[in-house]
């Protein structure tokens, strides 16, 4: 019988779930310093990385992440049939020029803080799709190059709200693999000895754009909590779960302010996650690096994801999880014309079998 | 026999070719005045499309010409599964407010203006894997929003060199449906009676950044023939094909400078496009409308696709076509941080049958 891998509105269930072959976090000092510290492959000591800008240090951390990411996966760089990447930058900047040297074939994507969930799902269709043995899903984000970016000058010396977020420095990859056994007509590895252990992307549930007209770009867990709520109420309306069916339902980076609203709206929606929520911008900090609300930046969930949330399932700690990065689609010009920022969030489905 | 899609080194050449089910080109007066103003499908008389900013009107482009594609294509916005969608600027603005109302699940994506090439690529992996239906691809430039945010304010006035080009305002988008034939275990439909008569998308290749160190944004056709040759040479070689296999051979925006360059690098390989290349920035303004270099921006190559060459492909007049949307990895940072300005190109192999 034909299995369907449309589900539902909005997801897709895989017929042959992709794994993840291997993955890596590279993250700069701060971070380091927090209570997943010690999770982390690789700690920059210089948040220059060496070079010559933020935006240039912010791709050297992608080049760094990718190359490890690729090495722990067992694979050369040559393996990687398709690399899908972005970043919080104007026209993808660390992305453009972080990824030059790889030399391979490259989606660029931008879903904000979402990006790592876009990437997850679009590389983990090419592979199960047969488009692809490996494919390597990346992105990053640098708390000074956001900062130019989307606030104010470092040296300005501004004053942050209560609800503010600090945005993470660093960057995670992820080489996303086929499984064995897609059928025949359709390009994969016969058997996949790598794929034993691993954690398998299950399914996605893509996210559509929810605006609720806040226009605070100081307060993003507020812009990107009903987004949030939209992807993870319809995956479990498509899949037909509850939410005491995963061990952990990790949202980006709400921070302190949007978890609240999150649950809140979910609960409205006749579902409870407060019991095993979790958002990567309010457990990457500790509370004494004054960082107000939380953590933020593609790079936030990037890093909280390979360095910590697939070790916990791959020691089996946790056998299912629903990762859901956010992301505030917000922009410097839209803001200072007085627009709203809207969000959106690609939700993952991880399991470890 | 197993069929293998991945073909070559950075190709796939679809079992079931996804086909284009309707497509759609809005595009402003300028555009309208030019050689190939009576084949777009609306003009917009407003350059602003009655919003009050620059950035929002190129959203009001995407919107109309995503719109009209639904429509053209026999559907309903509930019927496309996915949009994958973007545009030039900072945080794709125009697709994230552009693309609101529709209310689909979205990937935004980012490949400068060989965004059109990118958004198909993916939407037909989509479709052909078994992902959707039916995917919309689409995105846009406008000339007053890229010229506030890379070049000069409008109101200065400044001279053009002769190498400049000038950006399209419009929007393409285009309704990509998975064939029939897909084998069991995919979803698709059983019976595709639109396909037939339609332009079929036989294959990708996908471009990887090239960068040759050129450090001119004026001279942006310069700065992506590099990738634009990579591309379509490691096309002829994956797929076994010489140029005179193809009715046509078409780049998005690489202007009179860039494909002199094109054409002597991919001789210099030992292939000759010079029979049957033509370049969508050379074609879209007429030599009376003062362009200097040609047309450019991602929505150059996108409403001469579905204004034009989809058309062309669907009369018959021409078979197959390699349409080669063209990118310059450029944002107003790198370039001010003298940064160069590297290329990528992205291939999509259109047949009708």
């Amino acid at each position: 019988m034909a299995e369907n891998k449309q589900l539902g509105k909005q997801s897709i269930k895989f017929a042959h779930p992709p794994f993840i072959r291997g993955a890596a976090s590279v993250v700069g000092t701060k971070e380091a310093d927090g209570p997943y510290g010690k999770y982390f492959d690789e700690i920059e000591q210089d948040p220059m990385a060496g070079e010559d800008s933020w935006e240039e240090a912010e791709g050297k951390f992608q080049e760094k992440a990718a190359e490890l990411a690729i090495q722990k996966a067992g694979c050369t760089t040559e393996d990687m049939r398709y690399i899908v990447a972005g970043d919080l930058l104007g026209q993808l900047m660390a992305s453009s020029f972080g990824l030059i040297k790889l030399e391979r074939p490259l989606f660029g994507v931008y879903g904000a803080c979402s990006t790592m969930g876009e990437s997850l799902a679009i590389a983990s269709m090419i592979a199960e799709g047969g488009f692809a043995d490996n494919v390597l899903a990346l992105t990053s984000s640098h708390f000074a190059s956001a900062e130019k970016q989307f606030r104010f000058p470092l040296g300005y010396a501004n004053q942050r709200n209560k609800s503010a977020t600090w945005t993470v420095t660093g960057s995670g990859a992820v080489v996303v693999s086929a499984a064995s056994g897609i059928p025949a007509g359709y390009k994969s590895p016969d058997k996949v000895p790598e794929e034993k252990n691993k954690v398998h992307i299950v399914g996605i549930t893509t996210g559509k754009i929810v605006d609720y007209g806040i226009k605070d770009n100081m307060n993003m867990g507020a812009c990107m909590a009903p987004a949030a709520a939209d992807a993870i109420v319809q995956h479990f309306i498509d899949f037909g779960h509850s939410p005491g069916q995963y061990d952990k339902i990790i949202t980006g980076d709400l921070g302190l302010v949007g978890k609240d609203i999150l649950i809140d709206i979910i609960r409205a929606k006749g579902y409870d996650i407060s019991e095993n929520y979790m958002d990567c911008g309010i457990e990457i900090y500790g509370e004494e690096q004054n960082v107000q609300s939380g953590g933020s930046g593609c790079g936030c969930s990037a890093v909280m994801l390979t360095g910590y949330i697939l070790k916990m399932l791959e020691s089996r700690e946790w056998k299912r999880v629903l990762f859901v990065p956010t992301g505030a689609l917000l922009s410097q010009v839209s803001f200072n014309e007085g627009n709203s920022v809207p969000g959106i969030a690609h939700a993952v489905l991880l399991e470890r079998r």
